[in-house]
């Protein structure tokens, strides 16, 4: 392997100087420049990235926090952090907290031994204060903490008024909102927009509140149809509380869109794998990876951004559970 | 920040002995060790990883190269090898390859700059000679690339025959395979599996190819159900092919599993969210990740294991797309 001191050798300068055009800091002459460049080029010098780590203080690394991997919101999230963090040269190492504050303090410790550059993190709201005090950037995503961080969100509550409204448009004459977890930022949001919503067209309506994982989502559904056979409309908080509907619905033989219409949140990929295809409301999944992505490494790269809180907005994709 | 200097000092030993108790080589005497770990807990004195890296040449980092994050196989997989990872003090730097040799090579070259620990790989078959000459422990995973690196993957000949099995048992008369892309290793075996259980029971067949991917997969089905009315019995290479015929059948009015029973292959967690739910071939995806991590840092730590390919066992989980 090509070293740093055979650079110099063959470029004529010092080892000092080489250190300074790889790390682009203190001055070189535009020689020294061209000329180390090109040895570098000719030699297929590799930088020695651990020990340029322990002189500069950084990796090249982010660190991205999210709460489970497996939940189907964050691949397609990691995969835009993974490819934009790819482009401008930084790794990213993949953590999966469960939401634990005793995991999150874990990896912190581990990102600072580490060195590493920057953090997104997609948090609960009550864990964020092991973030604010760090020397490390960070950026958060989704399921924004505290807003004195940077955060990239999607706009949940106007999302929520749309399907509110869309639903009502549609003919919904008793209308239902099937919420997320009380204290989870988004489902607070989203149950806004609709209570907002219903208020303003002085509907009627009913709450019902379920857990963002099937198996509960199911359970619920299948009392609330029991309890509510005359409800024609329901807003879910999530995608995946949307399916539980759907499939409850089917299962007693409910027509699906014409004698009750259900509408979800996030624009999963799963929405299209159902039939009859989910009627939802699409958060911009892959573009607030990239988007938090590009902001961690103006921060991390020392650039002031023009600004640190970006709300992006949401969609409604009309698929065959609501009608024509 | 503690330094290595003031454990030291606290400790009354050299700097060197502090070394030697981080790393845990080279001689330290029982009382000396005693008394470094003490001052090293009352001082809450955190090793800096990266120095350790510049003098140990590893970094307590494993890469994870998948061909893409956001296929449904490959977040429990993460999952697990995240999981397993921290346990044994490692972190996971998750990179999507897309199958690009291109890419590959470059997230190796990072890998070897970092003193990267090990690689746990998820790559196509014809790729694998960047693997081989590698001086980092490698493990394959799932699509086995070179029979040579140690690698973990299912029994998808046996699954097959199983799927197939099953679907004669339940009075399948005229059975159809839709076998995955050519040159995939699991989508071979699995298509052999077929072959050898329909031969050996001398029944008459239907192979079709479609991709691994939902919308390719819905054109396929919707071609295939036109020409093959007399099917009524597909085994589907992977879940996504299965979902794009079951939703092709269920808007043709084709009574799933009465006129056709269909099976997958996989155990994707969307299997249970469509209805009816998905039979199919499930692949301990969690399990494979975990051993393949074990495996892995096993051969990282210098330990000889005892066998270096494992095939994981696959289940038949039986619900609503095959008869009672």
């Amino acid at each position: 392997m090509v070293t740093i001191k055979q650079v110099a050798k063959e470029a004529g300068v010092s080892v000092a100087t080489v250190s300074r055009v790889l790390n682009n800091n203190g001055y070189v002459s535009q020689e020294a420049l061209t000329n180390v460049k090109s040895v570098i080029e000719k030699l297929n010098y590799k930088p020695n990235s651990v020990a340029r780590s322990l002189y500069n203080k950084t990796s090249n690394m982010i660190g991205l926090i999210v709460p489970d991997i497996t939940n189907p919101f964050f691949p397609e999230l990691a995969r835009a952090v993974e490819d934009v963090a790819m482009i401008y040269g930084f790794k990213v190492v993949l953590c999966n907290s469960d939401q634990e504050p005793e995991k999150e303090k874990k990896y912190i410790d581990l990102f600072k031994q580490q060195y590493v550059d920057g953090i997104i993190m997609t948090a609960h709201s009550y864990e964020s204060e092991i973030y604010t005090d760090l020397n490390i950037p960070v950026v958060a995503l989704d399921r924004i903490g505290n807003t004195t961080l940077p955060a990239v969100v999607s706009n949940n509550y106007t999302g929520a008024r749309k399907a509110t409204d869309l639903l009502l448009q549609k003919g919904v004459e008793n209308i239902a909102h099937i919420r997320g977890p009380r204290g989870v930022a988004p489902a607070e949001d989203r149950y806004r927009g609709f209570i907002d919503e219903v208020n303003k067209k002085n509907a009627d309506y009913i709450i019902e509140e379920s857990s963002f994982q099937l198996e509960g989502a199911e359970k619920k559904a299948r009392e609330f149809l029991r309890a509510h056979t005359d409800v024609d409309g329901i807003f879910c908080s999530n995608d995946v509380i949307a399916v539980g509907v759907l499939k409850e619905a089917l299962k007693k033989g409910i027509k699906v869109p014409e004698e009750l219409q259900i509408i979800g949140f996030d624009g999963s990929f799963f929405g299209k794998m159902i039939y009859p295809e989910l009627t939802t409301v699409s958060q911009p999944i892959y573009d607030m990876g990239a988007m938090a992505t590009r902001l961690l490494i103006k921060i991390i790269e020392g650039n002031k951004p023009e600004k640190i809180f970006y709300e992006m907005p949401t969609t409604i994709i009309e698929r065959s559970t609501t009608r024509k």
